[in-house]
């Protein structure tokens, strides 16, 4: 068999089981060595194919995909620093537990760390970040060798996707010519015998659930609380678990609680507003903590927890890991949400809280809601109102996707329980402000609309991600807070550095123009001046196909303080009897 | 002593003890966690501070700045995906033997590995692409402590500046609060006793200079390759040891000896050029190379070496290293250029090559460049032009500063010897398109002018590197080939695939209009449409302070076709006799 045939078998079965594992969408970014690779999948049928020249905002719109679809999805790129640009969505993906499957094209070995160009050494290159590393043979088209090609993409797939999700890499080498020939007969290797797999959940025994049954006895002040979570199924089991108990639940952002059906107003959505205060941290003592997801977005929440002396922490886990940053006596339960729904159900416990408990709190979260949800017109347009207003206008069943270091903290202040059914993405493995627009951008590859509130730092740094807007399948609207620099500076203690170091090091104004930004990568451009017209532009974004920027220019000073009213607000209402 | 107090002495000696090690540069991407870094950074009166929002573009920024000035530079970020971004540039430098000082902000470790925000693992992050990584302790301020300090920083300076020269990482943990406190009496640590660091250089003995002159003997038609090469000081020494044996000289465009005086007409060119014919790499057989240097820019080269069959093989390098990809036998030899050129001068030798081997290098290099350099008026302008303008316009004694993919190759053909003291650089660790626009302002950051010769793609990849264009010490002219996509595929066999999946996967045709680009970040904006504009456009740039943008538009199809009847012209005329 002649090299070119041997390459085109070799590496057409390879994506062909990709796609047999479940791989529908693949991301690539051009590239000499990753000819075979890119060529054979974007000619297989069953595979979207999307190009993206920065390998960076090009994985992590991979990384949006996953997000939104729960499935793995495939970024492909050449050898040398291409594969390193990868890195930073690598590692959110690994924080975030999403499935991508990095495919990095490479020289053979003899053009190894012998200075050939564009050749680095790619073996094992993003450490400990992936949940599996492969070194791919080079090309060959005997039976084994087409059967190992299948089984490893089939393994990559289903690694990516077993158990808590995760990047994986294969790094493929290529000896020249590159192309392949879609002429060979059956190239995809078709008619084989299917391979399947399959992996169960994690369900604790009788005497598990005795035990934690005995825990929750007395403990009359519980909370649940549900952290960032991208799977709706998990998100379902812990309010019925809440309902079954009549607890409140603490309902981060991320959990999928802020618009999952509510009847019995268990979620309290306010519960970062009501705990900045140092005051009702000190003075809420509760007894146990029951938490699903990751740790929750709010700060205040964090230091809630540091506060309660006596409280009983018990951190469920689907899997494994190890998330609770207090170094509080904490217990781990590892269990599927849905099984320990399943047999605390089945006790059928005629375990009784007290409903003064629940009450309260949502008393509290009424409270604190009105004073958080109201707008007052004659203001400036505020980062409080870009969120209430998205609440008001954005489709239902839409997408809110939301950047990092304020965005993701408004959102959670003011974000409340909807019945609009908007899913809230963001990336909060690692918290990072890069590859947010492309992140947005790949929850849309699926068709549904995205709302992305962002801020101005953020944009700049993943304008790349902008590139994609040529894509017409993709329908987004941005609200850009433009602060000209980094507002969440102004909360910090930094802020009372001098001003000239303040503005240079932690305010970093860019003084760009997004009007231009706008034109350049061909966007639908606003800028409201009001709360009325700023629900006119979404409304007609929402209307439009293609990408819309929608400029929010907010002052970080004033910004500061209008928050800290609400909180203080909040806090006299509270406490006051 | 307060925590404040301890900070502020641990990191402040440890930024002075940079800057006593000679560091003079440091740029910092806006963070929390690298709060005491980057304010004692930004106060030390030594250090000059830059500021960019992101973090790929900050160490390509800060790798410019090292390869112009032969410097370490540092670069300091905060804790999570900021660091991977640095990735790229670290693989570069580590393949430039480039000296960059990644200072990385961390959690403390009892906020690690447990679900805290923006909290990844940043121990040995980069793998094996730093020279060395430590882990600073957390801030103390016992005298023990404080001289820690001060030598973790000596030392990371020394190791990354000595023998090959490289990246190293060191990873810096801090508890809140964060300020430091500028007041601390003499927080700087002035006084103490100085440390210094010198390192030889590699010197081969006696019986190594008679094996050199054995192998010499009989070998009449030898070559002298100079191929990419940051140390001027080698370059210099290259160039005189050819003198001594009247050899030629092939001359890499990063060689630094396309603009080195050379009276005797020793450097060849247009080797490339003419190495690009099969027939005449099949014909010019020769008896030995000596190398100095990374291996060359130009393929063709690379496929002559392959062709000689009974060549002798020296490789020289200053320290360490294995750079030669072919897998011909090969000699190495470590040894100082300099320290050999003195040795080989002691033996005056009487040593004779046959001049006519010279003569004829010589004659073909004058037709090649007769050639190369002719223009022809009447075509639209080329990226051979845009090569050919730069030569005639930059300023004495500039950086022309070169794109990866096809400039370094328009510049390694149409480049030729000039007395102007233009120092040309690139990328050619890793070749990536990535960084090149940072990089490029890098090489400006110390008030030389910067040519950079770039394509589209390229300048979209780092198009965060024009952020830094509000600095208004850097004087850059941008020469941008817009071909609308990657030229160089219209030279690979990729071409020849079906048309649609090329553009898509390989032409990949942004269609941004780059004078919106220009507007975005206040550039000046050209774009000439004849070869007298263009140099016209280059003369105005030069003479602006601040960036400017000359836009070049090619045609990725007139190209090809324009650089393949060079090439065939050259070979007629060189083996019709």
């Amino acid at each position: 068999m002649k090299h070119t045939e041997i390459l085109t078998r070799y590496v057409a079965n390879f994506v062909d089981e990709l796609v047999e594992s479940g791989v529908r969408d693949i991301v690539i970014s051009p590239g000499s060595r990753s000819t075979p690779l890119a060529m054979l999948c974007s000619q297989h049928k069953d595979l979207q194919t999307w190009i993206q020249i920065d390998e960076r905002s090009a994985a992590f719109f991979a990384l949006g995909i996953a997000r939104e679809s729960n499935r793995a999805v495939a970024v492909v790129c050449t050898s040398g620093t291409a594969a390193a640009n990868y890195f930073p969505a690598i590692i959110e993906a690994y924080y975030s537990r999403l499935p991508i499957l990095v495919l990095t094209a490479d020289r053979p070995h003899e053009l190894r760390d012998n200075g050939a160009p564009q050749a680095i050494d790619q073996i094992k290159m993003y450490g400990n970040y992936v949940k599996w590393f492969h070194e791919m043979a080079l090309p060959e088209a005997s039976e084994r060798m087409l059967s190992y090609a299948r089984n490893q993409a089939f393994r990559a797939v289903h690694t990516a996707m077993q158990h808590n999700k995760g990047p994986v890499h294969v790094n493929l080498p290529f000896r020249e010519p590159l192309l392949p020939d879609f002429h060979v007969e059956n190239m995809w290797g078709k008619g084989q015998k299917k391979r399947w797999f399959e992996s169960g959940t994690i369900t604790v025994d009788a005497s598990t659930i005795k035990r934690l049954i005995s825990v929750l006895k007395n403990k009359q002040r519980t909370i649940i609380v549900s952290g960032p979570q991208d799977d709706a199924r998990q998100a379902k089991a812990i309010l019925k678990i809440a309902e079954l108990f009549h607890l409140p639940v603490f309902a981060d952002p991320l959990s999928k609680l802020r618009s999952h059906p509510d009847p019995k107003k268990l979620v309290i959505e306010s519960y970062d507003a009501f705990l900045k205060s140092s005051s009702i941290r000190e003075h809420l003592q509760i007894d146990l903590i029951i938490r699903f997801g990751a740790a929750p977005v709010s700060k205040a929440y964090g230091q809630f927890v540091e506060a309660q002396k006596d409280v009983e922490h018990i951190i469920v886990e689907p899997y494994e890991g190890y998330r609770e940053p207090t170094d509080q006596t904490v217990h781990y339960l590892y269990s599927d949400a849905t099984s320990l729904l399943e047999q605390l159900n089945g006790i059928s416990t005629s375990f009784d809280f007290d409903p003064s408990w629940l009450e309260m709190m949502q008393d509290w979260n009424e409270k604190a809601k009105g004073i958080l949800l109201e707008r007052s017109f004659t203001e400036n347009l505020t980062e409080g109102h870009a969120v209430l207003g998205i609440e008001e206008a954005a489709p239902f069943a839409s997408i809110l996707f939301v950047g990092n270091s304020m965005p993701i903290r408004d959102v959670d202040t003011f974000f409340m329980h909807t019945n609009k059914e908007i899913e809230i993405l963001a990336n909060r493995g690692a918290n990072g402000i890069d590859g947010v627009v492309s992140s947005a951008f790949g929850a849309a590859a699926n068709g549904k609309r995205v709302t992305l509130l962002i801020g101005d730092i953020s944009l700049l740094h993943d304008v790349n991600g902008l590139l994609l807007s040529k894509e017409t399948s993709l329908n987004v609207t941005i609200v850009l807070i433009n602060n000209n620099g980094g507002g969440i500076f102004s909360f910090l203690p930094q802020a009372s550095s001098e001003t000239s170091q303040f503005e240079a090091l932690f305010g970093t104004p860019s003084n760009i123009q997004f009007e231009q930004i706008a034109s350049t990568y061909s966007l639908h451009y606003h800028r409201p001046d009001s709360f009325q017209s700023y629900i006119d532009c979404l409304k007609e974004s929402y209307e439009q196909n293609g990408i819309s920027l929608i400029e929010v220019q907010t002052n970080r000073e004033e910004n500061v303080s209008w928050h800290r009213k609400k909180w203080k607000d909040i806090e006299t209402i509270l406490t006051s009897k």
